[in-house]
């Protein structure tokens, strides 16, 4: 298969900082575009491939599943793009394309297994699939969006992964005008969360520990904030939620969240990977009917109606742009919750270097 | 307010056997019905009231919610019901009527909480409502169940408790012949949400620890029986089910069912109150959108619903008809899981006492 070279960041061992590499792409194929990446968010996710956090990294790892550019190349068989259209790329480069989930427009939830835009067998070239710290990226139209020309291009980035992994749950769980939502942690997910719901015009209030974080989510469009550390103020919201989306990525009490959900309703958990601990106590769940779920980011149809929705109602995420040699620092900062609310690469960082 | 005494039979401390005692009940006021009691299910939740297994019991204690009879006589407004009509009376008798789930026929979930038909205050006469272990009880006409004349009326009894908390799951998860229904434990509830996931078309399995269970499953309906710790016969059925019934009343892991339910899909919890233990881990449930939920008996509409839906389709429970004199027996035997599937009492037995 022919390929190309291309520069890229990333890290060659666990314990390594990310620095310039050098990897190959294939050429376009016949139903491939080639894009030329312009913007490329940072994702939790990519800090703990990097690091090996979930185990299964394989090295040379080239993170960044939240990207945005403009095509410079199309196969001969592709419908869907011309050269020098946006485009964007999010978690999700392949699937099987025939199970019955993928037929149903949800490749994430691809019976064989979806491939990642980093870290993946790679079907074409062997090795890994290489993510979006780096010039160019070559998918299958397929899974390549169109961007709507009205946002800012930076900040549209961190749809591709936050902005999906927030909006899949708020569409699965129909969230309209009547719904109450509310929103566990205040992060690249969190913030996205409280923008997507008050622009499917739910109410919003979002469960913070520290009173610090107010003013910012009303900022954001959040209706109400409730310190959840403070028993009165829960109090306050016993058996109001239809949805709750819990964004917070470490190990934390659930139960907690359990009586401020209404009958019917569900605690989706998005961010944490792992044992609910404390245990998860089945009394109120049974005593109301209510649901604990997972959701995990969103298909590539429902991604292009997000991205779609967010041109019509101007929705973006607050970021904030580095230089691709920012990366470890970023990283470092990531991990200290100091980002309001996204680090997002300017791709030009990387090819001046 | 005028009342009146009948027999009954209740335990009088945490530590004694069930025995003959006298009770009040209260003269029909306008909305009532007086039901002399023909038929008593035998719950795992009147034992576990009788021994204050869950705190909170006040003796003495008149179990019984699975109450089926003949109406003796109907206040001036009854107009649902006349004397001489079948009437069946199941773990509700009141409720505040006025709160949001309580308009929406969702009186299980009352929000000052619903009046339980044993051991909750009486708003009547002060003290404890007493249960079906009795020769009459006096009920609201609302919370009063018509019965379908076609059906055994012994065996009708189950139908109001192990019935209505397996039916109203399947229905909120709307069940239908293009369901996936699996049921994990084989008891009162378990044996009842297969003829009742049957009865609404879908295909059914039954979950089963041991293989001598199999017979009696098929015999109920079951479409398969999967010995749940024969990694091979778990490994034919992952990500198959829409909907488990989970109706074990004790801990154990429900980690071990969540592989095979379908994306979306749910396992909801009906017999077990307490933490899950082991640990629920969320990264099954992320990956595949899937729930874990609980859900509590049923509304007064939803229990018509069902009762009208055997009427129709010719359900009744699978019991054992025991004297009253015999309860403390049925109790032990109940304890080892020695019954298929349900105790009802022949109340004739404490009428002749
Ligand atoms: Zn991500
Ligand atoms: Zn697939
Ligand atoms: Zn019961
Ligand atoms: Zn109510």
């Amino acid at each position: 298969m022919e390929k190309f070279n291309v520069k890229a960041y990333g890290t060659q061992a666990i314990d390594a900082d990310l620095e310039l590499l050098t990897i190959p792409r294939r050429e376009a194929t016949e139903k491939d575009v080639e894009i030329d990446i312009l913007y490329c968010g940072v994702c939790h996710s990519d800090l703990h491939t990097a690091r090996n956090d979930w185990g299964g990294t394989v090295y040379p790892a080239i993170p960044g599943h939240e990207i945005v550019g403009k095509i410079t190349k199309v196969g001969s068989g592709v419908t869907k793009f011309k050269v020098g259209d946006l485009a964007a790329v999010g978690c999700l480069v392949d699937s099987c394309r025939e199970c019955d989930h993928c037929k149903h427009d949800l490749e994430q939830y691809c019976i064989p297994g979806f491939t990642g835009t980093y870290n993946s067998p790679d079907k074409h070239l062997g090795l890994r699939t290489y993510g979006g710290y780096s010039e160019k990226v070559v998918v299958d139209e397929h899974f390549v969006l169109k961007v709507p020309e009205n946002l800012d291009l930076a900040a549209t980035a961190p749809l591709l992964c936050a902005g999906i992994t927030t909006w899949s749950p708020l569409r699965h769980w129909k969230v309209n005008q009547n719904s109450k939502v509310a929103v566990v942690g205040l992060g690249g997910l969190g913030h996205m969360a409280i923008k997507l719901a008050k622009g499917l015009g739910a109410h919003v209030t979002l469960f913070s520990r520290s009173p610090k974080k107010e003013q910012d989510a009303f900022d954001l469009g959040a209706d109400e904030v409730i310190i959840s550390t403070d028993a009165t103020q829960m109090a306050t919201v016993k058996g109001k939620f239809d949805l709750i989306i819990d964004t917070v990525p470490y190990v934390h009490d659930v139960n907690h969240y359990i009586p401020t959900l209404n009958i019917n309703g569900t605690i989706v958990l998005v961010g944490y990977l792992g044992n609910l601990e404390p245990m998860l106590n089945t009394v109120p769940m049974i005593m109301g009917r209510k649901s604990v779920a997972g959701s995990v980011i969103g298909g590539i149809a429902e991604t292009q109606e997000l991205l779609d929705f967010c041109g019509k109602h101007n929705i973006t995420s607050d970021i904030e742009i580095i230089k691709m040699q920012d990366i470890n620092e970023a990283y470092e900062r990531m991990l200290k919750s100091d980002v309001r609310y996204r680090f997002v690469i300017d791709m030009a960082s990387l090819k001046n270097e």
